[in-house]
């Protein structure tokens, strides 16, 4: 159906380090750190990237999802909240929370 | 350990309505469409977005494989190719093909 590619270049160790994230199609730049992903440094992180992309498939399908229903949305809103914890030594996303707003007439 | 937030927009319907994605802490914009996502059309979409994650926390923990085991990296530069794939009606990621180089001395 379709191939989607995305790069990331990572320079230097791992805590003192930094890299960028890019997208292939949206040309999108995202610089990260070791700072923007385990602390509070500016920055982003992979964990945001997924949040988009969770908030925006959420979205589109809700759309089809209400349009189908006879309800087509004038907009669909919703924000993902990623939980980066520590689980057996690693960081991992335990869970994403998805806070949706719809307007739609009828 | 943290919570990261995203957000998404989408107005109007699937096919003929478009969206933009954005990240809480990089601050980035990622418009998207049906035809960006599904298609060849300009723009974003969350497939892209999922592999510039994937590279990303690759990259970083690559790097500090690396370095742990005597090598630290000059460099880690990921390719992430995502396939989007027609499943049971659905559209699915079915692959993520990751191609790595890595610059170290040693």
């Amino acid at each position: 159906m379709a191939i989607r590619t995305a790069s990331a270049r990572w320079e230097g160790t791992l805590t003192e380090g930094a890299g960028t994230m890019r997208t292939g199609k949206g040309g999108l730049e995202a610089p990260f750190s070791f700072k923007s992903r385990f602390q509070e440094g500016e920055g982003s992180n992979p964990e945001e990237l997924i949040g988009a992309a969770h908030a925006g498939c959420f979205s589109m399908a809700l759309s089809k999802g209400l349009q189908d229903a006879g309800f087509p949305p004038n907009s669909v809103d919703t924000t993902a909240s990623v939980h980066l914890d520590t689980v057996d030594g690693k960081p991992t996303v335990t869970t994403i929370d998805l806070d949706t707003r719809v307007s739609a007439p009828g």
